[in-house]
């Protein structure tokens, strides 16, 4: 049999949540609200799917390697050179090809202990170090910290801002203190996957306008424009970096139907407004729900809001019983964050639903 | 700046084919036959399209990890077992996953000198060494030199079965032959990209049908099934090593229309049967042709065939006079054929046309 090396070998497989027809198969709830992986649920915008649809008569083709048309599109939107933008499939995609390019074997990334998965496992599956600091007392990446622990060893530096799974996100002041005292040789991953969920907060840097030469931003199709299924999402960075992933890219990907729907996507601002506009009242709705129930959570610039139980014990029961009355939502553990539960806001019928869920097993939950 | 990696600055950029834009940019010809990628000049089956449309309704969601309904489907219509396969973002795809899966750093991959340039830059992107061997004269795998050349450190050797860009193949006696000589830890890689229009010749082996342990297939629905925009494909392999690449593979790719439009296409037995006869037919028409014209070509076991002409100057000279009347071909210096260009055979109007814009060059061809 072929031998597996051991940073593989100790990878641990993924687990994925429950799908919606396991649940049905397993407790046959009289609805289901899906609120366990971010998505969005108002779905996606019409004219991505009218978009995508134009990619059909020429579907027997390869995709254009440089995805020139996506990238001037991106470029149109956002005022940011096409130069510097590089699609891929979904920012993890781009993640993994920016970690498969960047690394010698002896460097380390560094990151915080609570944050997006996807991150540790390519760096575990990498072969290099991984060293995670722990979040501050309220959930946030703990940015001195991080600058403190740089090493000459130090290749990258992983900062999801917002954070999932807390929804936490660093302000404008505390990156600029960060990226004052990164050295140049290290590079920033800054991963904005629920960057529109932010934005309008004053005090949230948008890392690409900076122009720093190190800092990488991440952004995705997946979250704010409800198209997680087409895997598609892109980077900012300098030129210089953009021409060496070219390099090492899969020439052929992003796939055709997904660069076109980006496309259409990014012409509806009106579909990206109203998700904005939902997730904000959802988050406003859950958070006045779950004040009134006395029930501790993390404030959220994303489009899931953290619940912080007392014990682990507490977060498994909830999240069971929830699942019995068809809300899916997401336990952390493997986030290190055991007593959490993540709840990603939806439409008024699915927040309904929740808050329903909730009110039959709250007296359980605190036997008190 | 970030310092790049050596062996990652070593890489040479992608240089993609001409695109139909850039040709009608430059010549502006009454008509273009796109004879260059190995696409399926058909198009694809339409049941493909309508099945990737079912897709649009749950679109806003992740794909499922363990690409449930579509290992099933694949087991239905080939009878492997579903936990023998594993699709990814086309064969490539699942190609880096292999390589990033499965190499120490001292180790190294074993090839011929021409073939599939993705793999090479798989190879070289991963930091591993590559060695490769000589085709034979009659341009094809030398698999006894293959197995000369296994050593303690060889941890993969890849074959295209039919080759990219020769089109030949290796038989099943040479495949029985070479594997009762390779060590049990060395990986396989049967590279069966074209394996559709081969499966038909008595001597070509589907490698899977073998059940070795240290085997991998790779299918592609780029080829035959004309879906190369949607970038996927599958692998077949030992329940350990599927479960392995589990491990490493990106949760959500392939992406979910991708996954759709495959199955469908799996139901289509018709537009499979047809896009064989087309290719066989077109590959026949082209061998006689060329045969009149005393043009050297090298017979095919694949959809496309390489054309072998006495000097570069002269394959050079081709392809540009070609591509003047709309005939986009490919020149092979990147595999080490400088001398040869390779033509994806098409539909008879295709045919057609490379006839006649061969007719049309054919004297200044041969100045003698």
């Amino acid at each position: 049999m072929i031998p597996v090396p051991k940073h593989i070998e100790q990878l641990k497989p993924y687990v994925a949540g429950k799908t919606i027809e396991e649940v049905v198969a397993q407790y046959n709830p009289p609805r289901i609200s899906k609120l366990a992986s971010n998505e969005n649920r108002l779905g996606c915008s019409q004219k991505a799917i009218d978009a995508a649809q134009q990619a059909v008569s020429t579907i027997m083709n390869y995709p254009d390697p440089a995805c020139t048309l996506l990238r001037q599109k991106i470029a149109e939107k956002t005022g940011i050179p096409a130069e510097r933008i590089l699609p891929g499939s979904g920012s993890e995609g781009v993640m993994q090809l920016i970690i498969k390019t960047y690394f010698e074997p002896h460097e380390h990334a560094l990151t915080a202990s609570a944050t997006f998965i996807g991150f540790l496992v390519l760096i575990n599956s990498r072969g290099v170090g991984l060293r995670q600091l722990p979040l501050t007392s309220d959930y946030r990446f703990d940015t001195e910290a991080l600058a403190d622990a740089i090493t000459a060893d130090t290749r990258m530096v992983y900062i999801a801002n917002p954070n999932n799974p807390t929804g936490t996100y660093i302000t404008k002041t505390e990156f600029e203190t960060f990226m004052a005292r990164v050295p140049e040789h290290v590079m920033v991953i800054m991963d904005e996957a629920y960057h529109e969920f932010a934005a309008g907060l004053d005090d949230y840097p948008d890392a690409a306008s900076y122009g720093y030469d190190n800092v990488i931003s991440l952004r995705t199709f997946s979250k704010a424009y409800g198209l997680a299924g087409y895997r598609i999402g892109y980077c900012v960075a300098h030129p210089d970096i953009i021409k060496t992933l070219m390099k090492v890219k899969l020439p052929f990907e992003p796939s055709l139907p997904a660069q076109y729907a980006a496309m259409g996507a990014l012409d509806d601002d009106d579909f990206l407004h109203r998700t904005q506009e939902m997730v904000a009242a959802a988050r406003n709705r859950l958070y006045r729900f779950l004040t009134e129930k006395e029930m501790q959570f993390v404030p959220s610039a994303s489009n899931s809001v953290m619940m912080v139980f007392d014990t682990e014990a507490q977060a498994v029961f909830f999240t069971e019983e929830m699942l019995k009355k068809g809300v899916i939502l997401r336990r952390l553990p493997g986030f290190g964050l055991a007593n959490c539960v993540r709840v990603t806001v939806g439409i008024d019928t699915e927040m309904e639903h929740f808050e329903q869920a909730f009110e039959a097993i709250y007296e359980n939950l605190n036997p008190a």
